[in-house]
């Protein structure tokens, strides 16, 4: 049985390619992420991971890279 | 005899603190330089070094970094 999850977040303050690829490292690092893709212009961070991610994993990871979820 | 320098120079495109140290780090390679320091505000950068550094070096780290030196 797969617990497969892809979920869409909302990150705030995100400028540039390396306001991407920090956010993209730091929630790529979180155990069970598969692929993490950031649409720069919407904020919008889609998270596919083996088994739903909790909300304060994504939070953190978010706020370690210097950024801001929002919804 | 010192031929100590210091020159400013405007880089357009940086847009938050990972431009800034993408800059830093490519011009701060430039041989002879010994600081450099951004103002993303304002997108002035300010260059010491041991000696008159050609334009052309600071053009090409600029560009290497991904943003333009602007005037």
């Amino acid at each position: 049985m797969s617990t497969a999850t892809s979920r869409i977040y909302r990150v705030t303050g995100m400028t540039c390619g390396h306001c991407v690829s920090a956010v993209e490292r730091e929630i790529g690092a979180i155990d069970g992420v598969t692929d993490v893709t950031v649409d720069l212009a919407t904020g919008d961070v889609v998270v596919d991971s083996t088994h739903p991610i909790a909300d304060d994993e994504i939070t953190a990871a978010v706020d370690e890279a210097g950024y801001l979820l929002g919804s």
